[in-house]
């Protein structure tokens, strides 16, 4: 069974680079990978907040936040 | 050809952790992954600063650095 992980990003210049390179990247035979821009998607901020993400860009690999460089911090996307 | 990546390390919890969920998940089909150890390899440092690594753990992609949460400083282990 593939592991879910979702990439978080505000459509900000680290973002995108983070998301081409970093969750582009990961293993595809493995990972079901989702992309959620929370400045277009507002209600899934709460979720990814209760998830340990505190700034764009992070990716969430089986529920656990990792923060790649810093682009926003998610409090400005609420 | 594979493109290089790095994840460059300290041993720390947070850099154990970022290593066995981003470094282990890319496509092995895509990427050759290297972990470093700088705490043990004290003369990477340098060359790990010069791709732009500033704390580890750290993903370093094409030459391109990515910073995962913050285990420690870079300047801690020169």
């Amino acid at each position: 069974m593939k592991s879910k992980a979702v990439f978080y990003h505000a459509g900000c210049p680290v973002c995108i680079a983070a998301e081409q390179n970093i969750a582009i990247a990961l293993d595809p035979e493995r990972f079901d990978v989702e992309i959620v821009h929370l400045g277009d998607a507002k209600h899934r901020v709460a979720g990814a907040e209760a998830e340990g993400v505190r700034s764009v860009p992070a990716l969430v690999i089986d529920g656990v936040a990792y923060h790649i460089n810093f682009g926003a911090d998610i409090t400005a996307l609420r």
